[in-house]
C-alpha cells in the first residue's frame, strides 16, 4: 500500500494524495494535495512587511498585516477541496495536463475570515462584478504570466474565506502562507494561494488562466468561449480495496467518499454487477456543508476472480453522478462512475 | 504569545496545549496535551506480533493484528478529550496532581472500530458489567502499578471506539500508536492508550488507578467512597484574548471553545461585567456530537483599565456552567465559570 504522495512535476510541484490516504475525513496537511501553476515561495513571507491589498473598485483602499486580519472576526469551515482537472487520468480519451487520478481532493477544517467582512469594510462601488485575486508565487514558463483568477462578486460575498489556518496549524508554505482565498466547494483554480493583492473589477479579469484554460470545451472550439471551471461536481470515490487489490474471499468493507461542491451528498449507492443492482452505502464521520461524507459498504464476493466495483453519488436535490463524465478539450471535472470505478481480484 | 506545549513533568510527559493552540476546531496532533501514568513505549509496536487480545467474561477470546482491526467495518469520529484532572490549577484551594491551567482539552477526527463490534464476536457472557483496558506502557513509580481502567458494559457497547488514527494520520506514538480506546465523551483517564488487552469483568476492575485516584471525594472521605470520573463536564474557555494581554481601544474579537462531553453545548454566552449581564455568543465551526463548539463575541470595552470575562455554557438539556465548580480533594472537573475567567488590560 504506497502511502507517499504521488509526485507528477517537481518544478512546479504537483502531487496527489495516495488512494489510502483519503480514507479519513480530515486529510492531513502533509499529505494534503499539491497544485501549482508558479515557483512555491523559498521562505515564508516577512509578516514584518506582508500586506495584503484590496482595491480596485471600491470607495477605500485597504491593507492590512495577518495581526489586523486575524483580529477581525474569525471563521472556522470545513470545506473539501479539489483541482479542477482531478482524475483526468481515468478518462477513456486522454487530455492534456496533470495525469490525475483520485488523489487531487482532501478535505481540511480552515480557519480565517469571510471576504465579504473585508469588502464590506472597503465598501463596494456599484459596478463592482467580480473580485480578483493575485498571489507571490513566482510564474514559470516563458510567458511568466501571473496565476490572477477572479470569481463573481455574489460568490465574494456568499461564501469566500480568506483562510490562515489549516486544520487547526498556520497555513503551511506549500498550501499558501500566510492567506489563501477559499471560494467554498469550486475548485482549487479559484482558490489562490500567497494572496497579497485583491482587486474588485467591474467585469471578469482577462488573462491566460482566466480566457486560456479552466474552461470546458470541446476540440476545435475556442476556449474563451466555453464555461469556467468553478463549483466541484458531484463525485464519489472508493478508497478501499485499492485498484488492483487481491481479496481473500469473505467480507471485504469497502471504503470510500463522496463531495458535492456547494450541494449536500444525499446518498451514495455501491454496485457490485456493473450497475444491474445498486446498494446503499452508509456514511461514516462527521457532516457538513461543503465537506465530503465518507462511507462504507461490507460486500460479500459470491465468486473468485474478477470483479469491479462501482460508487454513484447522489444530492440533496437528486441530482446524480453520471455513469460517465462528460469529456472536454482539458480534461476538467471528471466525475464519471465508470471513470472511478475499481478493478479487483477475489483469490 | 505563545505556542508551544507547557510541559509539566518529563517522565512522565505531561504537558497542555497552550491557550492560543486551542482557537481552531481541529487540535493538531503535535500540539494535542499529554498526559502519562506510565513511560511512553520507546519505538513503535511492531505489527509483526502486536496483538489486541479480548478475554474475560467473553464466550470466545479474541487475538487480532492491526491488519484484522481495520479490516472492519470503520467508525469516524468527532471527539473531544479532556484530562480528568483539566484546569486543576484554577481552583482556588489547591488541589495534588499535575497544575493543569486550560490545556489539558483538544479536539480530534478519529478512526476506528466500534468496541461494540469486537465485544459482539467474541460475545459477551451474562455477567458481563465492566470491561477493563490494558495498554503497553511501562509503569514507573514505586508501586510499578500498570494503569488499568475499566467502564461500564453499557458505555462500551454503546460509544466506545477503538482509535488507530488521528487527524487523518495513524495514531501518533505518543497519543498510543497502535491504538486506544476512546470513551467517546468521557474524560482521558477511561482512554487507555497503547492498547493491546480487552478484558471483560463482571464487576470494575480493582486496582489503584480506579479505587485511589479518578475518584470525586473529600478530604477525609475514603477515595474509594467517592463517584469514578467518567463523563467529562459543560465548561467553557477563552483562548482570546490570552491572561493579562494589553488590549487596545476599539473592537476585541473574543475567541473562546464549549464542550460537554455526552451532551450537546446549546448555548455560550458571555459577561464581561462580572455577570450582571450576559450576551450570547455566536458559534462558529463544525456541530459536531461529543465534539466542542468554538465561540466568538465582538466586545467593544467601555472604559481603560482592568476587565474581567466570563464565559458560561448551557447544553441543550438546559443544564448549565456552575459559577463556580465543586471542590474535591483531588481537583478533578474544574468547570466553573469564575474560574475560567480571563483578565485583561485595556489601554
Amino acid at each position: 500500500m504506497t502511502t507517499s504522495m504521488r509526485i507528477m512535476t517537481d518544478n512546479p510541484l504537483n502531487a496527489e494524495t495516495p488512494a489510502a490516504r483519503l480514507r479519513s475525513w480530515i486529510t492531513p496537511n502533509a499529505v494534503f494535495f499539491d497544485r501549482n501553476q508558479g515557483q512555491i515561495p523559498d521562505a515564508p513571507a516577512d509578516l514584518d512587511t506582508w500586506r495584503l491589498t484590496i482595491d480596485g473598485d471600491v470607495n477605500q483602499s485597504l491593507k492590512l498585516d495577518l495581526d489586523r486580519i486575524q483580529s477581525l472576526p474569525k471563521a472556522i469551515v470545513a470545506n473539501t477541496l479539489e483541482c479542477s482537472g482531478n482524475s483526468r487520468s481515468l478518462l477513456e480519451k486522454r487530455a492534456p495536463g496533470n495525469p490525475w487520478t483520485i488523489g487531487g481532493v482532501g478535505n481540511a477544517v480552515w480557519g480565517g475570515i469571510w471576504l465579504r467582512d473585508l469588502l464590506n469594510k472597503s465598501g463596494l462601488a456599484d459596478r463592482a462584478a467580480h473580485v480578483a485575486f493575485e498571489g507571490m508565487d513566482t510564474p514559470l514558463g516563458k510567458s511568466r504570466i501571473k496565476f490572477v483568477r477572479s470569481i463573481p462578486i455574489e460568490k465574494a460575498m456568499s461564501s469566500t474565506l480568506l483562510a490562515y489556518e489549516m486544520n487547526g496549524d498556520p497555513l503551511p508554505l506549500k498550501h499558501g502562507y500566510p492567506l489563501r482565498a477559499l471560494a467554498l466547494g469550486w475548485t482549487g483554480a479559484n482558490c489562490v494561494k500567497w494572496l497579497n493583492r485583491i482587486t474588485v473589477l467591474e467585469r471578469p479579469f482577462k488573462g491566460f488562466f482566466m480566457d486560456q484554460v479552466y474552461r470546458v470545451f470541446q476540440k476545435g472550439q475556442m476556449p474563451a468561449s466555453g464555461e469556467v471551471v468553478t463549483a466541484i461536481r458531484l463525485n464519489s470515490i472508493i478508497t478501499r480495496p485499492l485498484a488492483g487489490e487481491r481479496l481473500k474471499k469473505g467480507d471485504v468493507v469497502v471504503l470510500g467518499a463522496a463531495y458535492a461542491g456547494e450541494g449536500r451528498v444525499a446518498q451514495v449507492d455501491v454496485s457490485t454487477d456493473h450497475g444491474a443492482s445498486w446498494q446503499p452505502a452508509e456514511f461514516i464521520g462527521p457532516d457538513e456543508p461543503y465537506a465530503w461524507r465518507q462511507w462504507q459498504y461490507v460486500w460479500r464476493p459470491d465468486r473468485g476472480g474478477d470483479h469491479t466495483l462501482w460508487s454513484r453519488a447522489v444530492d440533496d436535490q437528486g441530482g446524480q453522478q453520471p455513469m460517465s463524465a462528460t469529456w472536454n478539450f482539458l480534461g476538467y471535472g471528471n466525475n464519471g462512475v465508470d471513470e472511478h470505478a475499481v478493478r479487483v481480484v477475489v483469490t
